[in-house]
């Protein structure tokens, strides 16, 4: 049987994690650009960025340190699809969260993340009003940067497809589900299953689950015909009974082997950048 | 055929609709009586109550607003369930969202609305944060006020059980469902057939739908086994071409007669609050 091709998106670092509560979780530039190369080799095809404070270890906006993480990346890897988080979770100004955007030439990121509502996460709200939404897509349009579509409940998508009939986004799409935060969809068949009926056409798509659920949803996506986003950003431990702390590649080598048995393989980069309308670079 | 009993919420007036946009919405207190009780000798056994400034028609928190609204009401009516609004989308302090909880004795509103997570409406963000939500219902329960719980989407159903959960909320529950917002679940036979299957037991529920989609998610749930949430306050217009200005009246004797049809007829007041857990008055 030949194998499906799907997307396998790495989000490394997130803004949660802290080296006290992992020390797995690469927070410098340096630890960042080691982690993703080596992604990289096993099969990771699109890589989901944030940005620290090299000095606090705190979540940053700033270009400055995206610009370093993607030098070093690109350094030695060309190819890799790199996408930088506009996420207003901790900063919320449009000059802050699309500062990462302004970044050009061999440093332009090829996706932007792009959350479709405001939403409820476990401590806190995270804002991002429909003007911000639509300033951030239209920067993105204007830079030729694609949004990564980050959706965490059904209602979301039905603003991709407002998006879409503004013109506001361009086609071929990309979707991420991330499920299982407290008040959005759960990392459950139907809820993911009603969110994939109502995918826009045109659409790659990639499911992660926050903490425990990451690895069940990584699977249900590779059943169900989609791609997984997977990383210490959503979850940092191995094993449901939270005793062992994952490492990056722990995670990555889990759901390859799985991917495997379900015959499943990730796209080459090259492929997939053709498949998402990207520039080859 | 035995009828079948259901919730039949009235929603006379909102945060949305002004004079200028439809003559028919009830803005004063005197006006909103007025409404109220004509709705409950039509059959309405829940009020979902706004409150407006008499000067500008502007929405307001303040206490004393609802006070004159409530009086008015039980001056002729002793029974009928009244809830009041503690909606962020227009200001957003806990003083302020909280006020219209301290009414006393004849006046203490039986419901308060507890909307269950941020979300966006079309042109702006509305903001609890699980703070917020938590201190809401704090005051609810010490009030001895149940929550008319708000649900725009899948996931705030989940923060409904997780209020269960941190025993936040007592049963039995009651939820509204709001469909059709544009970055929510939609007006949709799978949207409200999961969102159905996702509620807590003991929970009672209405559906009501956004412009168009009023009616037919008030179909959609009569059918379902469900309640509706009809009014002025979702849904301006009559007709789905948008030529006339309903009253609200007109909105309730369409969904009664047609609940008719279906064997349906709105619960007597007494018997919905045994139902419900609220005190006789």
């Amino acid at each position: 049987m030949k194998s499906r091709k799907f997307i396998l998106n790495f989000s490394p670092t997130g803004m949660i994690p802290t080296k006290t509560i992992t020390p797995h979780v690469p927070v410098s530039p340096e630890e960042i650009v080691e982690q993703v190369l080596e992604a990289g080799s096993l099969g990771a095809n699109i890589i989901h960025l944030h940005a620290r404070d090299p000095k606090t270890g705190e979540p940053t906006y700033k270009k400055e340190i995206y610009q370093k993480i993607i030098k070093g990346i690109r350094k030695y890897d060309k190819q890799i699809i790199l996408g930088v988080s506009t996420s207003g979770r901790t900063y919320n100004k449009f000059e802050e969260r699309s500062q990462c955007l302004d970044l050009e030439g061999e440093l332009k990121p090829d996706f932007g993340s792009l959350t479709l509502s405001s939403l409820n996460f476990n401590k806190q709200a995270s804002v991002s009003t429909p003007m911000m939404i639509q300033d951030l897509a239209g920067k993105m349009m204007e830079k030729g940067i694609k949004p990564e579509l980050e959706v965490f409940d059904l209602g979301m998508i039905n603003y991709a497809k407002y998006l879409i009939h503004r013109k506001l986004i361009q086609p071929p799409y990309y979707i991420n589900f991330i499920l299982g935060n407290i008040a959005c969809a759960q990392s459950d068949m139907l809820h993911l299953g009603l969110l994939i009926k109502e995918l826009p056409g045109r659409t790659y798509w990639a499911a992660g689950g926050v903490g425990d659920y990451q690895f069940q949803t990584n699977v249900m996506a590779l059943i169900a015909g989609g791609g997984v986003r997977v990383g210490l950003e959503d979850n940092i431990f191995f094993d449901r009974n939270r005793k062992k702390l994952a490492t990056n590649k722990e995670l990555l080598n889990r759901i390859i082997d799985v991917a495997k048995m379900l015959y499943c393989e990730p796209y080459k980069v090259s492929e997939l950048r053709r498949k998402l309308g990207l520039l080859p670079k």
